[in-house]
Order: structure tokens, then sequence, then C-alpha cells
């Protein structure tokens, strides 16, 4: 999960994500619309008897806030809240695990903030079914071959890999770039990802607003999108003010066509 | 407002309530669903640019709790949120005003906690404008004729109050319970008020989980909504085990028929 807002576990429950594949939480900064809803998240999790470790990702300052009510409100629950510093003001990398890589993206807002980098990890080469029988190829050597290897058969003959195998999927890889004023930075760090969220709170002709705010433009994010060359858009984030959101669509589009509105409940395949 | 758990003031702003009504709130007890809307809550009047004081009657544990909150993420906040420590073990007027008096109710749950009775005070009795003209009266006589007053006519003779004016409304009363197991200690507190919510955690039989939990069943409910001789009695706080609440109503209905389901959003005219 990506940011914790009043209600997120409310969401989650209209979405039927199931709690259980909830298990690390990745806090972008310390503004309440981002936070205020961990502790409610936290307390539900226990009451459903979790037993698995949650972990956040977030800004040091977050758990000498959040420690306190865990121990008051939650003091019953069966499962460990581990908290994980990171340094939003770095770009570096701050999760990893068997098929995933997580970066923080320091992005330019009123407190410290970061975006973060999903990237998945390249993956084993698909094994070609019909080439096991053909060549007799024991299956202990099938891992070295979706890794790459060629296959040597009993008769010493040398099968080349790419007879055995298919390329795997390229690994995807998703940003999520909020709150953030206008920041060329970004632009080497999230090259051609496949998704990109940026943050859009108001239209270029607000833009004195939006630097006062620490906040970009529908313009500017398609302007980002643009530059880092990634392949679809989303803006979100957007201000109260406007009543007909398309304006914003429409402004981010006249620079990056590939853009979508997000919305409460969007889902999307990457 | 009474309780605020996560998501008040999402709710808030579907009901049109307008925020600046609100002045004080009143904390039963500290369990998450009853004060996680609070932080949320604050930072969302401070961006409308509040700047009467918010006032929160609570155990005392909750500023403790709060206040951290509201110096890191509302430190622009151009109100000031005051506490006043209750006593949830106490029977005792908590608040009152030129119109209302507030008292606080012990309830038994598993941590402090207390209900609320809010009673209007005595209003002024009703001139009857015809007699003005009639028996010429100043207008300097008015209030003491509402206070119950006979007036003296220049000529010295007395007119009777009950000629002057009509009866004021019966001040109204309303008493929250929630959350408390079943407690006959409530019944003399809440006598004859004109809408009582009880909590109604449980069917009766489930009894046992309800005592284990500090809860009442709808049967317990309707009982002490009998015993203190209420007008109307609103159920609500169901267990999630529950698929069809009206079971719940019709339960209390055998023994209280004038019996109510709470639900997001009801609005009842006392």
């Amino acid at each position: 999960m990506i940011d914790c807002g009043e209600g997120a576990q409310i969401r989650m429950r209209e979405q039927n994500i199931k709690p259980t594949r909830l298990n690390h939480i990745f806090i972008s900064h310390l503004h309440g619309d981002h936070v205020f809803g961990l502790i409610g998240l936290i307390s539900s999790l226990g009451m459903l008897g979790r037993t698995m470790d949650l972990e956040i990702h977030a800004h040091p300052d977050l758990e000498a806030l959040l420690q306190p009510q865990i121990d008051y409100y939650c003091s019953e629950i069966t499962f460990k809240v581990i908290f994980h510093p990171i340094n939003p003001r770095k770009h570096a990398l701050i999760y990893e695990d068997r098929s995933l890589k997580v970066y923080s993206l320091p992005l330019k807002h009123r407190v410290p903030t970061c975006g973060f980098l999903f990237e998945e990890k390249e993956k084993p080469r698909h094994m070609i079914k019909a080439m096991i029988d053909r060549y007799q190829i024991p299956l202990n050597k099938i891992p070295d071959i979706k890794q790459g290897a060629d296959f040597i058969a009993q008769d010493g003959s040398v099968i080349p890999n790419d007879q055995l195998t298919q390329p795997a999927e390229k690994p995807k890889k998703y940003a999520y770039c909020s709150d953030t004023a206008f920041s060329k930075r970004l632009i080497p760090w999230i090259k051609e990802v496949d998704v990109l969220y940026h943050e859009a709170t108001f239209l270029h002709a607000d833009i004195v607003r939006a630097k006062a705010t620490g906040h970009s433009s529908a313009l500017q994010a398609a302007e980002i999108a643009r530059d880092a060359n990634v392949r679809k858009l989303i803006i979100g984030h957007y201000s109260a003010r406007y009543q007909k959101i398309e304006e914003l669509l429409a402004e981010a589009q006249t620079i990056f066509p590939n853009t979508l509105l997000a919305y409460d409940g969007l889902t999307l395949t990457i």
C-alpha cells in the first residue's frame, strides 16, 4: 500500500482487497491525508486476528507519533508493526525481495516527501515444454536453463539456450510521485516506467498557487511524463476548487496524450 | 457531536452539516471506533480557516494521545482545541449553557466509559401577542411575564400570568448509552427521556459473548427503555456477525415496541 489517508480501510473493504495480502505500507510524507488511516487500519487488522508483521516504511517521525497510539488503542493486537525509517531526501533502494525492488524518489514539497519506484526484477526465461521431451532434459537442469544456460546432451552435443526457452516478460515498473512541485530531478529515476502516477493538484492557470503550496499543474505532470518517456500517466490529487476535473485531463493531454484521471476505486492492470 | 470514529468528517459532509455549527465533542470512551476521526476532523477544520475554539469532553488520557498529533500535523491551525477531562465513572453535570445541560452517565464496558444525557433547560413561556395590545403592556415588562410574572395595569388591576402567556414546550431530553453491558444503574438517570440511544450489539442468544465483551443484547436495551419509561428507543452498534439486523429490531420490540434501528445518516427530530 502506498499512503494511507483516513478511510483507507473502508476503501479496501469496498474493493474486496484481502487484508492478509497487505504486508508493507510505504508512506510518502507525514501530512494527514497520507497517514490518518493507519491507526484505524492497524486496529482493524488486530481485530481480524492477524499474526503476520506489518511493515511501515516512512519518515522516522512516524514511529514517535503512531507507536503511543498503537500501545494505547491496540494493546491486544497479535502482530508486530515494524517501522523502517526512510530518508525522503535520498534516492535509495529501500526494499527488496525475490521479485521486487522499491526505491525512494525525493520530491519537492512543503515537508520532506518522497515518491516510490516499484521495479520488478528480471524474471527467469520460460522453458519450452516440448524441448524437455525432445532432448530428454532432467528436471534438475531446468532452473539453470531458465537462467540462460545451454544444455549438454548425453552425446555431448550442445543445445543453445534460445532453442530451449522463450524470453520472460519485460519487468514492469510503476512510479508514484505525490505530493510534489515540478521537479526535473525525477526524470532520470523514472525513465520509461510503464505507469507513472504524478499529482496534478492545479491547472496551469493557478501555477502561482501550485508553487506556493508545493504542488504541480496538470501541464507540469504531463511534461515530466513526456520527458521521462513513460508509457502511461495517471494524474490525481486534484484541488477541490475544480468542478470539472476533465479540464485537468485535457490540459495534461495537450502534452502527453496517454493520460488517465485517477478516481476512488480505479483498478489498473500494468 | 457525540463520539468521532474514522470518517466522521466525511459523514458530516455527506449530511451537509456545517462544521461551524460544531463546537463541543463528547467522547464516551477511548476505543478507536469512537475517536479515530478526531485528528482528521481537526485537521480539516483548520484548513477551512476556523477560528472558534473546539472543545472536547473526554477521558483525560485523550489529551496526551491527541495533542502530539495536533502539534505535528496541525501546526498551522488558527483555533484552539480545548480538552475538558471528564470522569466516566461519575454521574455529573459536565457542560452547561443558556439552554442546555449535559450529564455524564457511567456505563459498564471494558474500559472507563460514559454515556451522555442532553437536557434542555426550562424555556420561558410564550407571550400571547394580542394581550400586549389589549393591556398596553410595555416591552420592558415582557421578559418578566415570560418568566411567569403577573402584569399590573396602570389602573392597579392584576392580570394573572396564565391570561397573558401559554406554557413553553416541555424541555427535551436525549440520552446516549454506548458502549455498555446491561446496567440497571442507568434507569433513574434516563427516566422519561424523549429519545434513548442504547447499544444493542448482540441478539440475546449471544448473551455470553455480550457479557464477555461488555455489550448488551437488543432485549436488554429494550428492558432499559421500558424500565426508564422513555418515549422512543434507538438501537445500534450491531455486531458484524448479523446479516439481518431486523432480527435485533424484532427482539427489542417484543419488550419495547417504539424502537428504531440506527443507520448511517439517520436524521431524527425530537
